[in-house]
Protein backbone atom coordinates (compact mmCIF):
# COMPACT_ATOMS: atom_id res chain seq x y z
CA UNK A 1 0.00 0.00 0.00
CA UNK A 2 1.52 3.41 -0.72
CA UNK A 3 1.29 6.09 1.97
CA UNK A 4 -0.18 8.56 -0.68
CA UNK A 5 -3.45 8.62 -0.82
CA UNK A 6 -5.19 9.26 -4.60
CA UNK A 7 -7.99 10.62 -4.01
CA UNK A 8 -7.85 13.90 -2.41
CA UNK A 9 -4.35 15.31 -3.65
CA UNK A 10 -6.34 17.87 -6.03
CA UNK A 11 -8.42 18.97 -2.42
CA UNK A 12 -4.76 18.79 -0.46
CA UNK A 13 -3.50 20.98 -3.43
CA UNK A 14 -6.02 23.30 -2.61
CA UNK A 15 -5.15 23.16 0.59
CA UNK A 16 -1.79 23.96 0.21
CA UNK A 17 -2.56 27.10 -1.59
CA UNK A 18 -4.94 28.30 0.85
CA UNK A 19 -2.53 27.83 3.44
CA UNK A 20 0.17 29.91 1.50
CA UNK A 21 -2.27 32.61 2.03
CA UNK A 22 -3.78 32.07 5.24
CA UNK A 23 -0.68 31.32 7.21
CA UNK A 24 0.08 34.82 6.56
CA UNK A 25 -2.86 35.43 9.04
CA UNK A 26 -2.27 33.00 11.81
CA UNK A 27 -4.34 30.53 10.49
CA UNK A 28 -4.43 27.16 9.94
CA UNK A 29 -6.79 25.04 7.33
CA UNK A 30 -8.07 21.46 7.98
CA UNK A 31 -6.85 18.80 5.72
CA UNK A 32 -8.38 14.93 5.62
CA UNK A 33 -5.84 11.85 4.05
CA UNK A 34 -7.51 9.18 2.84
CA UNK A 35 -5.16 5.40 3.09
CA UNK A 36 -6.99 3.28 0.22
CA UNK A 37 -7.69 -0.04 0.92
CA UNK A 38 -4.21 -1.66 -1.01
CA UNK A 39 -4.87 -4.57 -3.40
CA UNK A 40 -8.21 -3.76 -3.46
CA UNK A 41 -11.13 -1.77 -4.98
CA UNK A 42 -13.68 -2.71 -2.16
CA UNK A 43 -15.15 0.85 -1.70
CA UNK A 44 -13.90 1.74 1.94
CA UNK A 45 -10.42 3.60 3.46
CA UNK A 46 -7.76 1.66 4.73
CA UNK A 47 -8.04 4.55 7.19
CA UNK A 48 -8.69 8.42 7.23
CA UNK A 49 -6.49 11.17 8.55
CA UNK A 50 -8.12 14.16 10.16
CA UNK A 51 -5.43 16.81 10.87
CA UNK A 52 -5.82 18.77 14.28
CA UNK A 53 -7.34 21.58 13.29
CA UNK A 54 -10.39 20.23 11.75
CA UNK A 55 -14.35 20.61 13.68
CA UNK A 56 -15.50 16.94 13.52
CA UNK A 57 -19.28 16.06 14.03
CA UNK A 58 -20.21 12.73 15.48
CA UNK A 59 -23.67 11.75 14.23
CA UNK A 60 -25.97 9.60 16.20
CA UNK A 61 -26.79 6.19 14.45
CA UNK A 62 -29.55 6.40 11.84
CA UNK A 63 -32.36 3.78 11.56
CA UNK A 64 -34.96 3.68 8.68
CA UNK A 65 -37.94 4.89 7.94
CA UNK A 66 -41.04 2.37 7.34
CA UNK A 67 -41.02 1.02 3.87
CA UNK A 68 -44.94 0.25 4.43
CA UNK A 69 -46.50 1.94 7.11
CA UNK A 70 -49.97 0.64 6.49
CA UNK A 71 -48.41 -3.11 6.53
CA UNK A 72 -48.30 -4.71 10.35
CA UNK A 73 -46.09 -2.58 12.57
CA UNK A 74 -42.84 -4.06 13.20
CA UNK A 75 -43.56 -7.06 10.09
CA UNK A 76 -40.50 -7.31 7.99
CA UNK A 77 -43.13 -5.88 5.05
CA UNK A 78 -43.07 -2.56 7.14
CA UNK A 79 -39.63 -2.02 7.41
CA UNK A 80 -38.58 -3.41 4.40
CA UNK A 81 -35.38 -5.78 3.36
CA UNK A 82 -31.62 -4.93 4.34
CA UNK A 83 -31.34 -3.46 0.74
CA UNK A 84 -34.67 -1.08 0.77
CA UNK A 85 -33.44 -0.32 4.58
CA UNK A 86 -30.01 0.54 3.74
CA UNK A 87 -31.52 3.30 1.08
CA UNK A 88 -33.46 4.90 3.75
CA UNK A 89 -31.29 5.72 6.06
CA UNK A 90 -28.65 6.80 3.67
CA UNK A 91 -31.54 8.89 2.65
CA UNK A 92 -32.53 10.29 5.93
CA UNK A 93 -28.82 10.52 6.95
CA UNK A 94 -28.05 12.97 3.69
CA UNK A 95 -30.91 15.09 4.40
CA UNK A 96 -29.82 15.55 7.94
CA UNK A 97 -26.36 16.35 6.89
CA UNK A 98 -27.12 18.33 4.68
CA UNK A 99 -29.26 20.61 6.84
CA UNK A 100 -25.76 20.98 8.50
CA UNK A 101 -24.04 22.42 5.90
CA UNK A 102 -22.74 18.53 5.50
CA UNK A 103 -22.61 15.64 2.48
CA UNK A 104 -21.16 12.09 2.65
CA UNK A 105 -17.26 13.50 1.42
CA UNK A 106 -17.04 14.71 4.67
CA UNK A 107 -17.92 11.58 6.49
CA UNK A 108 -14.19 9.74 7.58
CA UNK A 109 -15.59 7.00 9.93
CA UNK A 110 -18.85 4.91 9.75
CA UNK A 111 -20.52 1.97 11.55
CA UNK A 112 -22.75 -0.56 10.10
CA UNK A 113 -25.05 -2.44 12.09
CA UNK A 114 -26.88 -5.16 10.70
CA UNK A 115 -29.44 -7.77 11.44
CA UNK A 116 -29.70 -11.69 10.68
CA UNK A 117 -32.44 -12.48 8.36
CA UNK A 118 -33.92 -15.43 7.89
CA UNK A 119 -33.94 -15.55 3.72
CA UNK A 120 -29.91 -15.69 4.61
CA UNK A 121 -30.02 -18.60 6.94
CA UNK A 122 -30.04 -16.11 10.15
CA UNK A 123 -26.74 -14.05 8.92
CA UNK A 124 -26.81 -10.41 7.79
CA UNK A 125 -27.37 -9.61 4.06
CA UNK A 126 -24.68 -7.71 3.57
CA UNK A 127 -24.57 -7.63 -0.01
CA UNK A 128 -28.07 -6.10 0.19
CA UNK A 129 -26.31 -3.35 2.31
CA UNK A 130 -23.93 -3.39 0.37
CA UNK A 131 -25.71 -2.18 -3.28
CA UNK A 132 -27.58 0.56 -1.09
CA UNK A 133 -23.93 1.81 0.04
CA UNK A 134 -22.24 1.67 -3.10
CA UNK A 135 -24.90 4.42 -4.61
CA UNK A 136 -23.40 6.80 -2.51
CA UNK A 137 -19.87 5.76 -1.50
CA UNK A 138 -17.15 5.62 -4.40
CA UNK A 139 -18.90 7.07 -7.39
CA UNK A 140 -17.67 9.40 -9.74
CA UNK A 141 -19.94 12.24 -8.41
CA UNK A 142 -18.56 10.89 -4.34
CA UNK A 143 -15.37 9.33 -4.78
CA UNK A 144 -14.39 9.86 -0.42
CA UNK A 145 -14.47 6.99 1.13
CA UNK A 146 -14.25 6.58 4.77
CA UNK A 147 -12.81 4.22 7.42
CA UNK A 148 -15.16 1.51 8.01
CA UNK A 149 -16.87 -1.45 10.20
CA UNK A 150 -19.46 -3.56 9.54
CA UNK A 151 -21.11 -6.22 11.82
CA UNK A 152 -23.88 -8.51 12.51
CA UNK A 153 -25.53 -6.89 15.65
CA UNK A 154 -28.16 -9.33 18.05
CA UNK A 155 -30.83 -6.39 17.32
CA UNK A 156 -31.97 -3.13 17.24
CA UNK A 157 -34.15 -0.59 18.65
CA UNK A 158 -37.55 -2.36 17.06
CA UNK A 159 -38.25 -5.89 15.83
CA UNK A 160 -37.30 -6.45 11.95
CA UNK A 161 -35.44 -3.32 12.06
CA UNK A 162 -32.02 -4.69 9.92
CA UNK A 163 -29.98 -1.61 9.57
CA UNK A 164 -28.51 1.28 11.85
CA UNK A 165 -25.65 3.35 10.62
CA UNK A 166 -23.20 5.50 12.85
CA UNK A 167 -21.12 8.54 11.21
CA UNK A 168 -18.04 10.52 12.38
CA UNK A 169 -17.40 13.64 10.09
CA UNK A 170 -14.58 16.21 9.30
CA UNK A 171 -16.28 19.59 8.68
CA UNK A 172 -14.59 20.94 5.88
CA UNK B 1 -34.63 20.87 12.15
CA UNK B 2 -33.16 24.10 12.89
CA UNK B 3 -29.57 24.41 12.51
CA UNK B 4 -28.86 26.02 15.50
CA UNK B 5 -29.23 24.09 18.80
CA UNK B 6 -31.02 25.30 21.13
CA UNK B 7 -29.37 24.29 24.64
CA UNK B 8 -25.94 26.08 24.86
CA UNK B 9 -26.70 29.64 23.45
CA UNK B 10 -25.72 31.00 26.61
CA UNK B 11 -22.17 28.80 26.11
CA UNK B 12 -21.65 29.32 23.06
CA UNK B 13 -22.49 33.59 23.75
CA UNK B 14 -19.78 33.18 26.71
CA UNK B 15 -17.37 31.50 24.09
CA UNK B 16 -17.93 33.96 21.71
CA UNK B 17 -17.23 37.01 24.07
CA UNK B 18 -14.26 35.02 25.36
CA UNK B 19 -12.88 34.69 21.78
CA UNK B 20 -13.60 38.36 21.03
CA UNK B 21 -10.32 38.75 24.03
CA UNK B 22 -8.56 35.81 23.48
CA UNK B 23 -8.33 36.43 19.43
CA UNK B 24 -6.38 39.36 19.99
CA UNK B 25 -3.81 37.05 21.44
CA UNK B 26 -4.53 34.25 18.50
CA UNK B 27 -5.91 31.61 21.18
CA UNK B 28 -9.14 30.05 20.22
CA UNK B 29 -11.67 28.82 22.65
CA UNK B 30 -12.81 25.08 22.19
CA UNK B 31 -16.95 25.00 21.52
CA UNK B 32 -19.12 21.95 21.57
CA UNK B 33 -22.54 22.53 19.19
CA UNK B 34 -25.29 20.23 19.98
CA UNK B 35 -28.15 19.48 17.21
CA UNK B 36 -31.85 18.48 18.19
CA UNK B 37 -33.72 15.45 16.84
CA UNK B 38 -36.29 17.43 14.55
CA UNK B 39 -40.00 16.65 15.78
CA UNK B 40 -38.57 14.74 18.78
CA UNK B 41 -38.09 14.52 22.40
CA UNK B 42 -36.14 11.87 22.73
CA UNK B 43 -33.55 12.45 24.69
CA UNK B 44 -30.64 12.32 22.32
CA UNK B 45 -28.59 14.55 20.15
CA UNK B 46 -28.86 14.28 16.39
CA UNK B 47 -25.35 15.05 15.97
CA UNK B 48 -22.93 16.69 18.43
CA UNK B 49 -20.07 19.05 16.79
CA UNK B 50 -16.88 20.02 18.44
CA UNK B 51 -14.48 22.51 17.32
CA UNK B 52 -10.83 21.75 16.24
CA UNK B 53 -9.40 23.45 19.53
CA UNK B 54 -10.65 20.81 21.75
CA UNK B 55 -9.55 18.10 23.83
CA UNK B 56 -11.06 14.99 23.52
CA UNK B 57 -11.02 12.25 25.93
CA UNK B 58 -12.38 8.95 25.09
CA UNK B 59 -13.69 6.26 27.87
CA UNK B 60 -13.38 2.70 28.17
CA UNK B 61 -16.38 1.31 27.90
CA UNK B 62 -18.25 0.45 31.01
CA UNK B 63 -20.00 -2.47 33.03
CA UNK B 64 -21.59 -2.65 36.26
CA UNK B 65 -20.90 -3.47 39.74
CA UNK B 66 -22.81 -6.84 41.06
CA UNK B 67 -26.02 -5.78 42.45
CA UNK B 68 -26.01 -8.64 45.40
CA UNK B 69 -22.37 -9.71 45.16
CA UNK B 70 -23.42 -12.67 47.62
CA UNK B 71 -25.64 -14.36 44.86
CA UNK B 72 -24.86 -17.33 42.72
CA UNK B 73 -21.47 -15.68 40.71
CA UNK B 74 -22.91 -14.73 37.38
CA UNK B 75 -26.68 -15.62 37.82
CA UNK B 76 -29.22 -12.86 36.59
CA UNK B 77 -29.64 -11.92 40.51
CA UNK B 78 -26.17 -11.52 40.67
CA UNK B 79 -25.90 -8.63 38.31
CA UNK B 80 -29.74 -7.21 38.68
CA UNK B 81 -31.92 -6.49 35.61
CA UNK B 82 -31.50 -4.08 32.94
CA UNK B 83 -32.19 -0.98 34.88
CA UNK B 84 -30.20 -1.97 37.83
CA UNK B 85 -27.45 -2.75 35.76
CA UNK B 86 -27.73 0.66 33.71
CA UNK B 87 -28.05 2.70 36.86
CA UNK B 88 -24.54 0.89 38.14
CA UNK B 89 -22.60 1.68 34.90
CA UNK B 90 -23.72 5.50 35.15
CA UNK B 91 -23.07 5.57 38.82
CA UNK B 92 -19.67 4.02 38.20
CA UNK B 93 -18.73 6.24 35.17
CA UNK B 94 -19.74 9.77 37.09
CA UNK B 95 -17.40 8.95 39.35
CA UNK B 96 -14.74 8.27 36.73
CA UNK B 97 -15.42 11.35 35.08
CA UNK B 98 -15.42 13.41 38.17
CA UNK B 99 -11.96 12.42 39.09
CA UNK B 100 -10.84 13.47 35.50
CA UNK B 101 -12.72 16.93 36.14
CA UNK B 102 -15.52 16.00 33.68
CA UNK B 103 -18.94 15.38 34.33
CA UNK B 104 -22.17 14.24 31.71
CA UNK B 105 -22.69 17.40 30.32
CA UNK B 106 -19.06 16.96 28.51
CA UNK B 107 -20.17 13.64 26.43
CA UNK B 108 -20.23 14.35 23.02
CA UNK B 109 -20.74 10.45 21.68
CA UNK B 110 -22.39 7.39 23.62
CA UNK B 111 -22.63 3.96 22.51
CA UNK B 112 -24.66 1.76 24.56
CA UNK B 113 -24.05 -2.45 24.19
CA UNK B 114 -27.18 -3.98 25.43
CA UNK B 115 -27.67 -7.80 26.09
CA UNK B 116 -31.18 -9.98 25.33
CA UNK B 117 -33.16 -11.16 28.44
CA UNK B 118 -35.68 -13.91 28.51
CA UNK B 119 -38.36 -12.09 30.33
CA UNK B 120 -38.86 -9.85 27.41
CA UNK B 121 -38.67 -12.97 24.65
CA UNK B 122 -34.69 -12.69 24.16
CA UNK B 123 -34.45 -9.58 22.91
CA UNK B 124 -33.02 -6.65 24.81
CA UNK B 125 -34.60 -4.22 27.79
CA UNK B 126 -34.44 -0.60 25.98
CA UNK B 127 -37.08 0.91 27.99
CA UNK B 128 -35.23 -0.49 31.37
CA UNK B 129 -31.91 1.01 29.42
CA UNK B 130 -33.86 4.63 29.06
CA UNK B 131 -35.31 5.05 32.60
CA UNK B 132 -31.62 4.80 33.82
CA UNK B 133 -30.51 7.31 31.07
CA UNK B 134 -33.61 9.65 31.59
CA UNK B 135 -31.87 10.24 35.07
CA UNK B 136 -29.02 11.40 33.82
CA UNK B 137 -29.43 13.56 30.50
CA UNK B 138 -31.98 15.38 29.32
CA UNK B 139 -32.69 16.82 32.98
CA UNK B 140 -32.83 20.43 33.74
CA UNK B 141 -29.73 20.12 36.12
CA UNK B 142 -27.79 18.18 32.96
CA UNK B 143 -29.24 19.45 29.89
CA UNK B 144 -26.65 18.22 27.19
CA UNK B 145 -27.47 15.48 25.30
CA UNK B 146 -24.94 13.25 23.62
CA UNK B 147 -24.88 11.64 19.61
CA UNK B 148 -26.01 7.94 20.79
CA UNK B 149 -26.18 4.52 19.58
CA UNK B 150 -27.32 1.32 21.17
CA UNK B 151 -27.58 -1.73 20.00
CA UNK B 152 -28.48 -5.63 21.21
CA UNK B 153 -24.99 -7.46 21.34
CA UNK B 154 -24.79 -11.03 21.41
CA UNK B 155 -22.61 -10.71 24.41
CA UNK B 156 -20.61 -9.22 27.12
CA UNK B 157 -17.14 -9.83 29.26
CA UNK B 158 -19.54 -12.04 31.62
CA UNK B 159 -22.56 -14.25 31.57
CA UNK B 160 -25.89 -12.38 32.93
CA UNK B 161 -23.65 -9.02 32.22
CA UNK B 162 -26.59 -6.90 30.28
CA UNK B 163 -25.22 -3.49 29.99
CA UNK B 164 -21.84 -1.78 28.89
CA UNK B 165 -21.40 2.12 27.74
CA UNK B 166 -18.54 3.53 26.15
CA UNK B 167 -18.71 7.23 26.21
CA UNK B 168 -16.47 10.11 24.21
CA UNK B 169 -16.17 13.63 25.64
CA UNK B 170 -14.94 17.24 24.77
CA UNK B 171 -13.40 18.57 28.05
CA UNK B 172 -14.56 22.21 28.34
CA UNK C 1 -7.86 6.18 40.92
CA UNK C 2 -5.25 8.93 40.49
CA UNK C 3 -5.81 11.72 38.03
CA UNK C 4 -2.17 11.64 37.20
CA UNK C 5 -1.40 8.55 35.17
CA UNK C 6 2.04 6.52 34.98
CA UNK C 7 3.31 5.13 32.09
CA UNK C 8 4.04 8.89 29.94
CA UNK C 9 5.04 10.67 32.85
CA UNK C 10 8.61 11.04 30.30
CA UNK C 11 6.62 11.39 27.16
CA UNK C 12 4.93 14.54 29.29
CA UNK C 13 8.21 16.01 30.39
CA UNK C 14 9.41 15.87 26.72
CA UNK C 15 6.72 17.80 25.78
CA UNK C 16 6.54 20.28 28.19
CA UNK C 17 10.31 21.02 27.02
CA UNK C 18 9.46 20.94 23.48
CA UNK C 19 6.47 23.54 24.13
CA UNK C 20 9.23 25.64 26.22
CA UNK C 21 11.10 26.08 23.14
CA UNK C 22 8.03 26.02 20.42
CA UNK C 23 5.88 28.49 22.24
CA UNK C 24 8.04 31.06 21.34
CA UNK C 25 7.40 30.43 17.63
CA UNK C 26 3.57 30.26 18.30
CA UNK C 27 3.27 26.51 17.97
CA UNK C 28 1.62 23.48 20.33
CA UNK C 29 2.91 20.08 20.99
CA UNK C 30 0.41 17.54 20.95
CA UNK C 31 -0.16 15.25 24.01
CA UNK C 32 -1.76 11.97 24.62
CA UNK C 33 -2.65 11.42 28.49
CA UNK C 34 -3.42 7.68 29.33
CA UNK C 35 -5.54 7.47 32.70
CA UNK C 36 -4.38 4.00 34.57
CA UNK C 37 -8.06 1.43 35.45
CA UNK C 38 -8.16 1.57 39.29
CA UNK C 39 -6.70 -0.97 41.41
CA UNK C 40 -6.64 -3.39 38.26
CA UNK C 41 -4.09 -4.70 36.24
CA UNK C 42 -5.81 -5.52 33.44
CA UNK C 43 -3.89 -4.09 30.57
CA UNK C 44 -6.36 -1.44 29.09
CA UNK C 45 -6.64 2.36 30.00
CA UNK C 46 -9.61 3.39 31.79
CA UNK C 47 -9.67 6.53 29.04
CA UNK C 48 -7.11 8.03 26.79
CA UNK C 49 -6.91 12.04 26.42
CA UNK C 50 -5.72 13.47 23.74
CA UNK C 51 -5.13 17.47 23.18
CA UNK C 52 -6.58 19.54 20.40
CA UNK C 53 -3.52 19.93 18.47
CA UNK C 54 -3.49 16.34 17.69
CA UNK C 55 -4.06 14.58 14.30
CA UNK C 56 -6.08 11.49 14.15
CA UNK C 57 -6.00 8.95 12.53
CA UNK C 58 -9.27 6.39 12.18
CA UNK C 59 -8.53 2.62 10.85
CA UNK C 60 -11.34 0.77 9.50
CA UNK C 61 -11.66 -2.69 11.55
CA UNK C 62 -9.22 -5.29 10.42
CA UNK C 63 -10.12 -9.16 9.63
CA UNK C 64 -7.53 -12.14 10.07
CA UNK C 65 -6.46 -13.64 6.73
CA UNK C 66 -6.97 -17.13 6.73
CA UNK C 67 -4.77 -19.02 9.13
CA UNK C 68 -4.91 -22.61 6.80
CA UNK C 69 -5.96 -21.16 2.94
CA UNK C 70 -6.10 -24.83 1.65
CA UNK C 71 -9.06 -25.58 4.14
CA UNK C 72 -12.63 -25.88 3.17
CA UNK C 73 -13.60 -22.14 2.63
CA UNK C 74 -14.91 -20.42 5.76
CA UNK C 75 -14.70 -24.09 8.16
CA UNK C 76 -13.53 -23.12 11.71
CA UNK C 77 -9.78 -24.51 10.18
CA UNK C 78 -9.80 -22.02 7.41
CA UNK C 79 -9.70 -18.83 10.34
CA UNK C 80 -8.37 -20.15 13.10
CA UNK C 81 -9.47 -20.04 16.56
CA UNK C 82 -10.35 -17.03 18.66
CA UNK C 83 -6.20 -16.93 19.54
CA UNK C 84 -5.09 -17.17 16.26
CA UNK C 85 -7.40 -14.54 14.47
CA UNK C 86 -6.57 -12.30 17.41
CA UNK C 87 -2.62 -12.51 16.41
CA UNK C 88 -3.41 -12.41 12.57
CA UNK C 89 -5.54 -9.17 12.68
CA UNK C 90 -2.92 -7.88 15.28
CA UNK C 91 0.09 -8.70 12.89
CA UNK C 92 -1.93 -7.22 9.97
CA UNK C 93 -2.96 -3.81 11.77
CA UNK C 94 0.82 -3.55 12.83
CA UNK C 95 1.81 -3.36 8.93
CA UNK C 96 -0.38 -1.18 8.31
CA UNK C 97 -0.18 1.22 11.24
CA UNK C 98 3.87 0.86 9.87
CA UNK C 99 3.08 1.92 6.31
CA UNK C 100 1.68 5.26 8.05
CA UNK C 101 3.79 5.68 10.17
CA UNK C 102 2.49 4.57 13.56
CA UNK C 103 2.85 1.58 15.47
CA UNK C 104 0.60 0.16 18.41
CA UNK C 105 1.96 2.91 21.69
CA UNK C 106 -0.10 5.41 19.57
CA UNK C 107 -3.69 3.42 19.28
CA UNK C 108 -5.71 5.71 21.72
CA UNK C 109 -8.90 3.60 21.21
CA UNK C 110 -9.86 0.32 20.21
CA UNK C 111 -13.19 -1.82 19.83
CA UNK C 112 -13.12 -5.46 19.80
CA UNK C 113 -15.88 -7.75 18.19
CA UNK C 114 -15.57 -11.25 19.06
CA UNK C 115 -18.14 -13.97 17.31
CA UNK C 116 -19.17 -17.05 19.88
CA UNK C 117 -17.45 -20.29 19.69
CA UNK C 118 -19.22 -23.62 20.42
CA UNK C 119 -15.74 -24.93 21.77
CA UNK C 120 -17.21 -21.98 24.90
CA UNK C 121 -21.09 -23.04 24.79
CA UNK C 122 -21.14 -20.48 22.16
CA UNK C 123 -19.94 -17.74 24.12
CA UNK C 124 -16.52 -15.53 23.38
CA UNK C 125 -13.29 -16.76 23.68
CA UNK C 126 -12.46 -13.73 25.36
CA UNK C 127 -9.31 -15.42 27.05
CA UNK C 128 -8.23 -16.57 23.68
CA UNK C 129 -8.29 -12.86 22.63
CA UNK C 130 -6.58 -11.76 25.12
CA UNK C 131 -3.55 -13.79 25.03
CA UNK C 132 -2.88 -12.47 21.94
CA UNK C 133 -3.59 -8.87 22.80
CA UNK C 134 -1.29 -9.02 25.90
CA UNK C 135 2.03 -9.75 23.68
CA UNK C 136 1.44 -6.57 21.97
CA UNK C 137 -0.07 -3.95 24.61
CA UNK C 138 0.75 -3.64 27.98
CA UNK C 139 4.22 -5.40 27.20
CA UNK C 140 8.10 -3.27 28.63
CA UNK C 141 8.39 -2.52 24.73
CA UNK C 142 5.32 -1.38 24.22
CA UNK C 143 3.22 0.59 27.16
CA UNK C 144 0.94 2.43 26.48
CA UNK C 145 -3.04 1.49 26.55
CA UNK C 146 -5.88 1.88 24.86
CA UNK C 147 -9.04 2.96 25.84
CA UNK C 148 -11.23 -0.21 24.62
CA UNK C 149 -14.30 -1.79 24.74
CA UNK C 150 -14.51 -5.84 23.70
CA UNK C 151 -18.54 -7.32 22.88
CA UNK C 152 -19.64 -10.30 21.20
CA UNK C 153 -21.32 -9.52 18.27
CA UNK C 154 -24.18 -12.07 16.19
CA UNK C 155 -21.40 -12.34 12.98
CA UNK C 156 -18.62 -10.87 11.09
CA UNK C 157 -18.16 -10.84 7.19
CA UNK C 158 -17.77 -14.39 6.28
CA UNK C 159 -18.42 -17.49 8.27
CA UNK C 160 -16.47 -18.69 11.20
CA UNK C 161 -14.70 -15.29 11.30
CA UNK C 162 -14.41 -14.70 14.96
CA UNK C 163 -12.46 -11.46 15.30
CA UNK C 164 -12.47 -7.76 13.98
CA UNK C 165 -10.57 -5.09 15.33
CA UNK C 166 -11.24 -1.21 14.84
CA UNK C 167 -8.71 1.41 16.75
CA UNK C 168 -8.23 5.10 16.76
CA UNK C 169 -4.50 6.37 16.64
CA UNK C 170 -3.31 9.75 17.77
CA UNK C 171 -0.31 10.88 15.40
CA UNK C 172 3.07 11.80 17.44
Amino acid sequence: MTNKPLQNRPHRLLTSMVLGTTLLAGAVTADVKRYPLPGSDFPIAQAVEVTADTTIVYHSGMTPRPANPDAERYSAEFWGDTEAQTLSVFSRLEASLKEKGLDFGNVVKMQIYLVGVPENGGAMDFDGMMRAYRKYFGTREQPNLPARSAFQVAGLAAPSMLVEIEVVLARP
